[in-house]
C-alpha cells in the first residue's frame, strides 16, 4: 500500500490539493492527494512533506466510519499512501461549512471573538469558485441559479449535520475540539447525493481540548509553524483506539 | 399636512436616511424622513431636495396596501411630507432583500450580468451593522446568535415573499420592473412581526420597462445624475390610478 500507481493520463480534476484520475471503470475514480497547501483563496502557497499522506489517511479512516453512522460516501478503498479509489460523483458546486465554535473568516465577517461557542450548529453554503473566492450564498440563491436543486440542498444539510453530530463526540473523546469544518457532496449517476472530497486538518479546524493549541492548517495560513507536526499528531488520535 | 412638526427633542435613532422621535404615547414613534443619502456604507454622501418627502409620501401609500394584501406593518398615517406616525417597534437587526433579476452587489458577489433572470425569487437576509458593512447571514448564524427566532425569520421570510407578490405586478402595471428590494421587520410588544422601514426608490431597484432607464439610487450610486427627477416620477407612477 506504499507505492502510489502511476499516473498514465492527466487528471480529470486537478485542484488546489488533489489530483483526481479516471480509471478504467467509469463509475469509479482514482484520488491522488498532493502535499501542496493553499491558503487566502490561493493567494498564500506552500507545501510539506507528508501532508497529502496523512490527509489520505484521515479520509479513509473516517468515511468507512461515517458509513456505518449513516452518511453515504464516494469513498471505496485506499489505495497507497497517498491515493484512494471512490464512486465517480458529479460535485456539487455547492461547499458546505458546519460551525460549532466561532472562528476563522465568519468571527471576521460577524465582528466576534474566535471561540465564541455558537447557540446551535451554523451550516453555510458557499458557490464553489476559485474565481469568485467561494462566497457565500443561500438555498434559495443556489436554487434560483441552478447550481443545486431544494430537494439535494435539503439533503446535503441533513447529512452534514449527521457528519457533526458523529465527528464532535468522535474527536471530543480523542482530546479534539472541531471547531468547524467544510464538506463537499457528490451525486451519483442515480441521482443519490453521497458526501466526497476528504475530511482532514486541511479541511477542519482542530483545537486541543486542553491547551487551545491549533491542529490543523491554520499553522499554515497564520504562520504559526509545526504544521508537519501537528497534521501528524491529529492522524495518530483519529485512529486512536479510545 | 405641509408643515413638519417641531422636533422638541433628540431622536430616538438617527440613520442615514430618517430620525426616529418618541411621542407622547409611547406606543408610537414619529418618523422623519430626511434628504440626505448614502451609498456603499456611506462612503459616499449626498443630498437633495423633495427626496424625504418623496420616500415618506410613496412609503405611506404603499404600506396601507400592503397592509389590505395582508402584510401587517407599523404604518399609522402621514403627518406632513417628511413625517410619518408609526407603531412603536423593535426592528430586527435583519436586513431583508428580495430579488427577482441580478443587480448590483448580487451580481459583483456571484460573477453575473445585471439584469439576469432569477429562476425564483431570492431572499437574502443581511445582519444590520454598519460597523461591518451589512454583512450576508443566514436563517442559522441569526437564531445562533440571538439575533431572531427562527419562527419570526420563518415569518419575516413569508410576509417578505408576500410583498413582492402583491409589488411586483403593481409596478407592472405602472411600467416599472421592481429588479431587488430590502425591506426591515419591527416587533411589536405582543411579539408580533410587522413590516416597517420604508418602500423607495432609496430601498428598491426600479427600471423602466420600456427604456431600463434606472429610476432608483442608483442614479446616486452611480453618478447618472437627475436623482430628483427619477424620484418624482417614481411617486408620479407610484401614486397613478391605472
Amino acid at each position: 500500500m506504499n507505492t502510489a500507481s502511476p499516473n498514465t493520463s492527466a487528471p480529470l480534476y486537478e485542484g488546489k490539493a488533489k489530483k483526481v484520475f479516471a480509471t478504467a471503470n467509469p463509475a469509479e475514480y482514482r484520488v491522488q492527494y498532493k502535499d501542496d497547501a493553499t491558503a487566502f483563496n490561493a493567494q498564500k502557497r506552500g507545501s510539506w512533506a507528508g501532508k497529502g499522506a496523512v490527509n489520505n489517511a484521515m479520509t479513509a479512516h473516517l468515511f468507512p466510519l461515517l458509513e456505518q453512522a449513516g452518511v453515504p460516501t464516494h469513498f471505496i478503498e485506499q489505495l497507497s499512501d497517498t491515493e484512494q479509489r471512490v464512486k465517480a460523483v458529479t460535485i456539487v458546486p455547492v461547499e458546505v461549512i458546519v460551525r460549532n465554535v466561532a472562528a476563522g473568516s465568519f468571527c471576521k465577517r460577524l465582528g466576534l471573538e474566535e471561540g465564541e461557542p455558537l447557540a446551535r450548529p451554523v451550516v453555510e453554503y458557499c458557490y464553489k469558485s476559485d474565481a469568485l473566492g467561494d462566497p457565500l450564498i443561500n438555498t434559495d440563491t443556489a436554487v434560483a441559479l441552478g447550481w443545486a436543486s431544494e430537494e439535494d440542498l435539503a439533503r446535503i444539510r441533513e447529512l452534514a449535520l449527521k457528519v457533526r453530530d458523529f465527528l464532535t463526540p468522535y474527536f471530543e473523546q480523542r482530546g479534539v475540539r472541531l471547531i468547524d469544518f467544510k464538506l463537499e457532496f457528490g451525486k451519483l449517476p442515480s441521482g443519490e447525493i453521497v458526501l466526497a472530497d476528504e475530511i482532514s486538518p486541511d479541511t477542519c479546524r482542530f483545537w486541543d481540548a486542553q491547551t487551545g493549541e491549533r491542529l490543523d492548517k491554520d499553522r499554515f495560513r497564520r504562520d504559526l509553524g509545526g504544521e508537519a507536526e501537528a497534521y501528524a499528531e491529529m492522524l495518530r488520535r483519529v485512529t486512536a483506539q479510545v
